[in-house]
């Protein structure tokens, strides 16, 4: 069965490494699963074809033969339903893993956006001094909160599942890193997941294609 | 097989119809599967037992026989698995749902919340006036993305799935409802929605327990 990925044939320095079909490469990357990538630039991101796609216009797509879909979340809930690396088979398991992959996506991330907001997109903009604090707060609760469950174990479920592949990528597009680093076995989880060979596999794919663009 | 899912035994007014748990009660209407709520109270959701069900200490937590899950996305998703009336029974019809219901928590909820956050939970303060303007532009953008695919459909995939689901429990949330209503079919697609008769029993049920203890 074929699978294909759709990712940017390139974005600004500082998006590169962090676009969102590296949860889907690193996902097949664990699975051991081959694909193929269908670059698009932002005037196809934008028409009506890959609209009808992505309602969106995000990256990624994901096709595997005639079956379509789209967010990245969800892309890699539908290839951890093939593989053990990223769940295991007990309907109690991937419940669990299912769990931390919303966790992930619905009760930490919309904060690492606001930050990254404030830290980046709407750096120097004078509503961002009064809100970081107040963005810092609730992110170090959650934080605690996620340190205090992992504790001294490798993954949040003891083995690696998809859970830890989303919330690897939601830990390390915090702006501001010391925020994570104030947690040490927060540290050394991402940094954990990050060392993964299928990690760096997906990383270095996500490169390639920029770098192959800067060269023309 | 027991099912059960924990709710607030009391919230305040405002937030009396919109916990969490109202989606799993939906979910749970909508499959035609009984269950019994487990009523907690601030104090107990702090406590070290129930954040060994739900690391971050909120609502709802779920149990299925020995099954223990938590996030209302990934609960609804799990019940999603048993029933065709919140899914297709085909792995490409499941990624759809799959696809809609992650569109809505991490596309649109992040927004939805944002704009929560500056219209009632910091209502008054300065940065918010600066802000508003920003999360509404991203919002109207999304809000004219998701009018734009849903057409003249009834639901975003012709037929009602969790998709329709989750996306409806995140659009009913936006603090400035004239936002949605600038879009008549997504406006009449919430209304179609919230008139289920399993959207209904939801509600009422969350609603009679606040009830109930208001009554002592």
């Amino acid at each position: 069965m074929h699978r294909e990925v759709t990712a940017f044939s390139w974005v600004p320095d500082f998006a590169q490494g962090y676009v969102r079909d590296l949860r889907v490469r690193w996902a097949l990357e664990e699975a051991g699963l081959p694909y193929t990538q269908d670059l698009i630039d932002h005037e196809i991101k934008n028409g009506p074809a890959y609209r009808c796609r992505q309602p969106f216009g995000q990256v990624p797509a994901y096709r595997e033969g005639t079956l379509d879909m789209f967010e990245s979340g969800a892309i890699v809930l539908h290839i951890a339903e093939q593989s053990e690396q990223l769940s295991p088979r007990d309907r109690s398991g991937r419940a669990r893993m299912t769990s931390w992959v919303l966790a992930a996506l619905n009760s930490i991330e919309p904060l690492v956006s606001q930050l990254a907001d404030i830290k980046l997109f709407h750096k120097g903009e004078s509503w961002t001094v009064e809100r970081l604090p107040q963005v810092e707060t609730m992110l170090r609760k959650r934080f605690a909160e996620l340190a205090n469950w992992l504790g001294t174990k490798s993954y949040l479920e003891g083995e690696f599942t998809a859970g830890d592949l989303i919330m690897t990528t939601v830990l390390r597009d915090v702006a501001d890193p010391e925020l994570v680093e104030e947690f040490a076995n927060l540290a050394a989880y991402v940094e954990r997941c990050q060392t993964r060979p299928a990690f760096v596999r997906a990383m270095r794919a996500q490169l390639e294609a920029f770098h192959a663009h800067a060269l023309g």
